[in-house]
């Protein structure tokens, strides 16, 4: 293990991460040294079914004993989004550089708290919003806003839905989900893929759509549909969407003064190998309207080697900070917690909203 | 000239008619005999564009005359909005079926006064939304619904936008538009998409999105979108957007609780001789979430020949219509004026919310 390799220990030893222990292995510059669930039998089965080997990777009972392991460099976090905030805290006071899983917080108050210990503590701070490191995403960026192909955005719709069994429904809590329901836990995305087209720029006003809300019997937001509107001129707008009570559907269509662009897997693609967007730029119909002037274009990128898939892109990028840090090259970049802070902003404006009676919040 | 085939008159000569002679050329059931345009220059230019020879067509200066003519079945209107129910009324007291452009009307009113007339002579009226008659159409009728693919929708998403260049904007008048602008002109097919989705169930409330409106200097609606909130259990939302300031965008996406369909084409497909839709069902994130448990699967229907396009269906269903009254086989189908009407009605609610401040139109 080279001095630059950054290492890496888990709070939260969940199914789901497993992926991430996998983009580790698969990764030339960072490894798993650490492991730790409130429950050690949870951890023990997580390492054996990750194959982490008890001679390099400890195997922790508690977070508090992994944060004060001083070989770990950066902690990964899964927890559930209820406790998040605290651990988060406690780690950047351990001077633990911070990968959290999406949402990272409960409200943008608990991601401030984040943010202010990171800094105090020289640690670098990223959510695992996945996506937003795809090279597909990075494609579109070039491809339909900086060579101007898209024009200005006029309309975005985004949406991430996935169905929960009816006898699940009533056990999503507030204390399992954190209070903004459905709408941190899937309108994390569709708000974030609207500030992203926007270049995070912030919306002047955002409402929940009446229509649009439901419950469970104890009060979680089980499905809401929100508009955003930017002061752009003429006006951008967003719809976005979230649902428990939809089959999956992870839609991102923008539509500009030029051109539009749509795919319907942007959150985690269809393959992990291959990944595509259609576009059309100066689409008219055809004469007669017998057909359109143009068929859309299809752009795909290539993800088939162990380092191109979104995970290992995210994770190439995080281990990049670590490292200019740890080297003293460099300072945490703040453009990670900036683009968290301001998703869980309008995430707050949605659940605001609702709790106003989808009256307009003004930001 | 068979006695079976339908001879059709034309009230106004705009170059889009074209594409409807063109249609009826090709049909072996139905003819143009006679055209029509308040300038008798615009007509025959028109007759004379399209090869219509006058031994075959006669060319008159104005409707009245052409109403007069006994020889004529039915008539395809296509004179500006603020007209049609005016001349869709005196066609009708004339006798003569009726194949009015979308919209067919400026408001639900105007709708109703065509449909009595039609009523009361015993004439078929069909409005002109080519794509309900797609083969399209009703094969993700039968693949997503009858076959409960789809489950219940839930949420639905439909655009119809059309960059119109700036200097042009300002010349968007309601005497040109009629009075619900973009809603009307854009707005029918995303909402008519709606409605066919839910199988023509109405909605219990309508919202125009307060940050979505955009108006000219004279007032014109050019911009919008709105929310339909249909009685379904768990609601079924739909979100329906239009825009003379976005580039051709003509996006339908529905989800339901078993799958979900989308396409990019829908008013009118990319190619007059193929189109298709894409759909998933019981669509899963696969293990770890690095993919998804099926690629979406696409459907795509043959429209090759000369009687398959979405102009020749539409024909087709017409003509058919017109024969069975003409036989004294049947009497006028009241399935097209109802969908005609229903369309209409939301359109008018929606209009309706801009015009209370973007506040719950509950019908």
């Amino acid at each position: 293990m080279g001095d630059n390799t950054v290492r890496i220990g888990l709070l939260g030893c969940i199914r789901f991460a497993s992926k991430f222990v996998r983009t580790v292995t698969q990764s030339s510059n960072a490894v798993i040294i650490a492991i730790s669930d409130p429950s050690i039998e949870t951890a023990n089965t997580f390492a054996a079914a990750n194959n982490l080997s008890p001679e390099t990777v400890a195997v922790y009972g508690s977070y508090e004993e992994l944060l004060d392991d001083p070989r770990v460099d950066a902690v990964y976090l899964t927890m559930p989004v209820t406790q998040r905030a605290k651990w988060a805290v406690t780690a950047a006071e351990k001077k633990k550089h911070l990968l959290v899983e999406k949402p990272p917080a409960q409200n943008a108050a608990e991601i401030d708290k984040i943010v202010e210990a990171c800094e105090s503590n020289g640690v670098q701070f990223m959510d695992g919003t996945i996506w937003l490191h795809h090279k597909r995403t990075v494609k579109i960026r070039e491809t339909m806003f900086d060579s101007g192909l898209l024009g200005d955005v006029r309309h975005m719709y985004s949406t991430m839905t996935t169905l929960v069994p009816e006898q699940v429904l009533e056990r999503l809590t507030k204390e399992a989900m954190g209070l903004a329901g459905a709408i941190g836990e899937l309108g994390w995305y569709p708000i974030g893929a609207a500030l992203w087209a926007m270049s995070y720029q912030m919306p002047v006003s955002v409402r929940a759509l009446p229509s649009s809300v439901a419950t469970n019997s104890v009060g979680t937001i089980l499905s809401c549909s929100a508009s955003l509107q930017f002061g752009s001129t003429p006006t951008a707008t967003a719809i976005v969407h979230c649902s428990f009570l939809s089959q999956l559907s992870t839609d991102l269509a923008i539509s500009g003064s030029k051109g539009s662009t749509q795919m319907n897997d942007y959150v985690i693609p269809y393959k992990e190998d291959t990944a595509w967007f259609e576009y059309t730029s100066g689409a008219k119909f055809a004469d007669l309207h017998i057909g359109w002037n143009m068929m859309p274009e299809r752009v795909t990128v290539d993800c088939s080697g162990n380092e191109e898939s979104q995970e290992a892109t995210m994770l190439r990028e995080f281990v990049r900070l670590v490292q200019g840090i740890k080297r003293g090259d460099s300072e945490a970049d703040p453009r990670w917690p900036e683009i968290s802070r301001k998703t869980q902003l309008v995430v707050d404006a949605v659940k605001k909203s609702v709790d106003i009676g989808c009256e307009v919040v003004y930001r």
